[in-house]
């Protein structure tokens, strides 16, 4: 007789998961750091079959800065330096559940970390507005690297990039195959690497994808039954940050365009996964969750998080 | 009737797959570069199941001189930045393929590229030699970066780093099941991410694994049927460089070690390809082959390069 498959989770985990509020970012702090969520995760994959998307905002800015900073060597595009990411993050990521599978007991599953490269188009809108922030934020304007776009932002002022919306992940068949063999993927890091189309072939562009919208297109296109935003908040609220905020356990997609529009999520930071959810669930999908990443296993057990419906 | 599984192909591509001497190594320039060896592997994916590996020296590197220059943020550690050499280098190789077979209008097999870490023993010699070359060369001592190891190579004079023995590639179990599914992997990129066990954990180490020792354990590891690694030259020759150089078509693993103890391949070059290749005939491989990146089709062939045969 043959088993029902597990349901698949796909966990985006945010930049806090790596780098906590005011730390310097060490790599130290962000493997100890990476240890709590990636615990959960791992008593996770008795139960699913998982993938691990994670962002790369610090991480890629700091590569820009140290590169801008040398004349020795050739400078590298932003598609090269998103494909670094991948593979310091991917590394970081998967050695540290390879010892919390292997301290919790649990039998091990095949797990690997993809380079992952994303479809966006040349044409998208968002080529003529960088809105992206990425690297160190600065307290003051004109302390932050001259001669780029910088905003600012909840943490200060940063520098922005391109940010495109993903179109299609390339290595979307090659996950799914993964998946139903049982691996652990960890995959898509930093948004993944942004391509566009060539004739047959692919060019690397100069952008950085957010990594939530990404993950949102790679759990439709490999048909997830759970999404789930890992972040550094309970789940989505109104009036964030203000007297009256008040944390929403469950919001319909209706209504969380309602809110959206009406601007009570602020941009770059809650807005980007706020719409990635609600695009998984109007693209078929059937569970979206916004949660911190102290309560990533609460929150897939429907006891926290803030879950996005139809 | 069940279809006799195709023969499984290594190939370690040599740093001059990507940057060419005197180049000064732009990303265009290893694009451009990766094309030729990489159209003769998409060929012989018709006919081989394919793992695919890669050096790391230049571009490692270059990372090390550019975190260098910068103060503004945190020092990463040489383990580190191979993982970054394997998304970058990855990411290139990976999409020049997919480019490669759509262009030649081959079946598209699935396709990935991997994070790879290798274990290494602390109690390595190495660990008190710097022995690998890495970044760009100098013409003259002097001009390499100061209070670092420098030895003098055929290119010029090179920071070097500890290079210790692969023990185990870690994700040895996934590539096999990979393998035996029909994906072509690319992965075990610069050596692999050296790591030492601490306990049930692993931990990262200060260091650069040999790119053809680690291919050559990851070939005995897997079981593959040809281990070709490619280079610069057209395969192993007596007296290199001399004006009585001779390559050689067939040598054993006997007289290559005679070859070897009589100083014939340079150190840090020709010498580990040999002990690399060596070691998996010793391990009870079929078949290893030494060659240039313009002749990999024709010696997977028979028809050129040196053979190093039991």
């Amino acid at each position: 007789m043959k088993e029902t498959p597990k349901p698949t989770l796909l966990v985006a985990l945010g930049g806090n998961a790596l780098i906590r509020k005011g730390e310097e970012g060490t790599v130290p702090q962000q493997f100890k750091n990476l240890a709590m969520p990636i615990r959960q995760i791992a008593k996770l994959s008795q139960d699913y079959r998982i993938i691990i998307t994670h962002g790369n905002g610090p991480q890629v800015g700091n590569l820009l800065l140290q590169q801008e900073s040398c004349q020795e060597v050739p400078k590298l595009p932003l598609e090269i330096l998103v494909a670094q990411t991948q593979g310091q993050i991917g590394y970081m990521i998967e050695s540290t559940l390879d010892s919390e599978l292997m301290d919790l007991g649990i039998h091990v599953k095949p797990l690997i970390s993809l380079i992952t490269y994303v479809v966006v188009d040349e044409n998208d809108p968002a080529f003529s507005d960088p809105s992206k922030p990425i690297g160190p934020a600065y307290k003051r304007k004109k302390d932050a690297p001259p001669g780029q776009p910088v905003r600012k932002t909840a943490k200060g002022f940063r520098r922005v990039v391109v940010s495109p919306q993903p179109v299609t992940i390339i290595e979307k068949r090659e996950i799914k195959k993964l998946i139903n063999a049982d691996f652990i993927v960890i995959c898509c890091g930093g948004g993944g690497i942004p391509v566009a189309r060539e004739g047959r072939a692919f060019q690397g562009v100069d952008a950085v994808i957010d990594k939530d919208l990404a993950s949102s297109k790679l759990a439709e296109e490999v048909g997830v039954d759970i999404f789930l935003i890992a972040t550094d908040v309970s789940g989505v609220a109104l009036n964030y940050g203000a007297p009256d905020q008040k944390y929403l356990r469950k919001v319909t997609i209706k209504e969380a365009q309602q809110y959206l529009s009406e601007g009570h999520f602020p941009a770059g930071s809650m807005s980007p996964k706020v719409e990635a959810a609600i695009q998984f669930i109007r693209n078929q999908g059937k569970r979206a969750v916004i949660t911190s990443i102290e309560e990533i296993e609460s929150a897939v057990n429907g006891e926290a998080g803030t879950e996005i419906t139809a």
